[in-house]
């Protein structure tokens, strides 16, 4: 028994290693599919059994990976994968430059010809379940009472604060629906929080590139923005948080804890505790922004800063604008101890939110129809992420950094300091081509070689090409600047 | 031929003479049906046309009106219409007082029990197109690219700022699609507005008493009110404007210059002529709140402030909120020369609004379902004024004032001073009748004896009944008082 046992270890493991060295060697490239099961063991004269424990060993090394009802893939390819950018290091002092210009261009031209929509961090809406979300809207209209015509509360849709309340205990967050106030999509979340917490020259610590709705929402606001070095893999850095801290820096900080925008970083859960520990210790609310956490690569979805919270520092904010429907405003709000605040400024500045798209998602939530949608949406983005990376490291520049996250939509690439990301927007608008620049993510010089990308699209051919014109115009201004 | 028209103008003379004396005796009451045309013909042996005239000649007194395939009205009744306030005097200084708990106590409570919404300004869901916008809803999810699931644009679901801009035209605004911004609903439009003109400090004039949403967002924007006297016909007093104008008091203005709230007031088209004029002579911004112009009772639509304006400083807002459905959050301003500002206040604190509902709202101006329900509602509305003039001289204290508002949603009651209306309200809901107490439309220490109704529901006996008992809880009050 034992030895059946060790000889078919040994199967398994041989199997392995060969599909490993493809992998290592560039023979199976990222994202190519591999062979079934039932292929390995006809090919192999093996059990079912001794596939699968090979297959297993491989995922566990994260060098493949399942996809429900289509078989196993490619995932990891050593040679293939760009390497990751440095912690970032912003200067001190900051002041607005005219990104908002930048910003606006960019913006403005979104739809009106045929660029795939690089530049945004939404995801495509073939992604996006319009049937099903058609159908709750008709279901809406029946079991909301006056169809959804009336004022809704301003605390908003009960039914969607308990799905709310219900989805938080995924990240040990266990909220109550009466903990929790709806806005209109998570900008119009954190656009509360800031005006309840915040007065005019006040400074809020973001992490370092900043989300640029972030600096546009805080430049209307007069309120000052401390850009904190950030680490592409983990988030802010807690040691310049605390120097911040202590120095008496900060009056709020506002955190996109889970697979940030643009670097596309996620706090590791000891950080989030440390985190929320140390903004206890100086009394400094955090804004977190969790519109992402759901869009996750990895076995689980990660905790967020709330679920450490045990003094109501923490005004958790989340929407289902990245992952169902972005128009139809939907957004949410836990603000701890500033509900009171929070509820004033929805109720002063808006009343309440659209009734009938709260009833929809509320309806989505309930049912398992979320979860199915998440698992599909998540696939596709993990796969999309992996040819975008190998994409990267064969179309653009040598010493192209790119970062590696975990979830969510964007991708932070740092090219190499030659180039120019804001002549080379230009350049590539020309050729129907469009991507986020680095400048518009801070108020300072600097990410000026930098851009990022969406990578929530359908994956095709026009999508490959375009990344490998982008790439060789970058490796034309590389080359350019050499001379 | 002369002999004959002589004596038909006698004839339908000597009806109406007979009409008009049951009318001014009370024989007939405010609300009262009139004998059908025919059956006018066959009393008194005239023709058709004879007793057209008649009928003519009473509607030119106002004392009677026609209701469309219902018949003729009485509208007037001399002894049944309480008297006029006087024009509002409200005190120089200003401070925020503790309106702010009344105002909650009062909105939270809604719909939880069964109250009738006296205590709302906005029509009970009976009044509005239900089945109709349902059905909108259904084709905006074929018609709407994405079926509303995408982002909209900031600036606004096309369609739906044509719409705007061809209703516009009725009062002569003669807007371009381009010229106009949607929001989510009209306060949301005003805090655009608020936001993108003034600063913490700054002073915004409004006509007094003022809507309490506008002194609850001034209170949250920092930004002072001065309250200028106003006359319950004909709205803003012009010497108090020019007044404080020349004073420098002034940062912008805000007024609802048609049907105003809680007043019921509307500027005669002059005084909006003189208004604009006036402030551009001191270059003072006016935010015009139109929300409720198209509840008309009158023989047009009464033009805005923004027909005036050459200069760009009039930002005109509306919505839907008051007419088809609150819930659906779909307003919008014009925001002249300020558009750049207001443009990238909605940006920046909201990216856009829900992109489905506007669709909706869309279809429903551009075919004319709008001009169908909105007549049916006037009718209604009007009517029901005219039954709560009746019901309050019937039953209300000896010395009660109110307004007669040629439109909109709201009556403005003053009862004897003796009246204090906010213990009067918490006696009223323990018998769970509600009403807007006097005080929450001022940040001083008046309006304590007066109290604004809505008439936006549907008359019933239950209406009737709680008017009565509203009326003899304020009589007995006046009557301890004089103990």
């Amino acid at each position: 028994m034992k030895k059946t046992q060790n000889k078919s270890e040994f199967a398994y493991m041989r199997i392995a290693k060969i599909i490993e060295q493809q992998i290592l060697n560039g023979t199976l490239r990222t994202g190519d599919k591999l062979p079934s099961l039932r292929t390995i063991c006809r090919e192999y004269g093996v059990s079912q059994n001794t596939a699968l424990s090979a297959y297993y060993y491989l995922e566990c090394k994260m060098l493949i990976e399942t996809r429900p009802q289509s078989g196993y893939y490619v995932r990891y390819s050593k040679t293939k994968i760009p390497a990751l950018p440095q912690l970032t290091t912003p200067e001190a002092e900051a002041n607005y430059a005219d990104s908002e210009l930048l910003v606006r261009k960019i913006y403005d031209s979104l739809g009106e010809d045929g660029h795939l929509p690089l530049a945004l961090g939404t995801p495509a809406n073939e992604l996006l379940p319009i049937a099903k979300l058609n159908k709750g809207l008709m279901m809406a209209t029946r079991e909301l009472k006056g169809s959804g015509v009336m004022y809704d509360k301003t605390e908003g849709n009960e039914r969607l604060r308990r799905q709310i309340a219900r989805w938080s205990f995924a990240m040990e967050c266990n909220l109550k629906h009466d903990e929790i106030i709806t806005t209109s999509g998570c900008l119009n979340a954190l656009s509360y929080c800031l005006m309840a917490l915040t007065k005019k020259g006040d400074t809020v610590a973001m992490e370092s590139p900043v989300s640029f709705g972030m600096l546009q929402l805080a430049q209307v606001l007069g309120v000052k923005v401390l850009e904190l070095p950030s680490d592409p893999q983990h988030g802010v850095d807690l040691n310049a948080l605390e120097d911040a801290l202590r120095e008496n820096k900060i009056n709020v900080c506002l955190f996109i804890s889970n697979f940030s925008n643009p670097l596309g970083s996620c706090m590791p859960d000891e950080n989030k505790k440390q985190t929320v520990r140390l903004l206890e210790k100086y009394h400094v609310p955090l804004i977190e922004n969790d519109l992402n956490g759901d869009v996750y690569f990895g076995q689980q979805r990660p905790k967020s800063c709330k679920t450490y919270d045990e003094s109501g520092l923490v005004l958790w904010c989340g929407s289902v604008s990245k992952t169902l429907a972005p128009g139809y405003r939907v957004g949410w709000v836990a603000p701890g101890k500033f509900k009171d605040e929070v509820r004033r400024m929805k109720r002063y500045h808006n009343i309440s939110s659209t009734s009938i798209t709260q009833e929809v998602i509320a309806g989505f939530l309930e049912t398992g129809r979320y979860e199915n949608h998440l698992r599909k949406l998540r696939h596709t983005l993990h796969g999309n992420l992996l040819k975008f990376s190998r994409a990267i490291s064969d179309y653009f520049p040598d010493g192209t950094m790119a970062s590696r996250p975990q979830g969510g939509f964007v991708i932070w690439v740092e090219l190499p300091k030659a180039v120019d990301t804001i002549a080379l927007y230009e350049q590539c608008l020309r050729h129907k081509i469009s991507f986020a620049p680095g400048r518009i993510f801070t108020l300072q010089n600097q990410y000026e070689n930098c851009l990022r990308l969406n990578y929530g699209l359908l994956w095709n051919e026009r999508l490959e090409r375009d990344l490998e014109m982008l790439g060789s115009f970058a490796k034309r201004w590389n080359l350019f600047d050499s001379y």
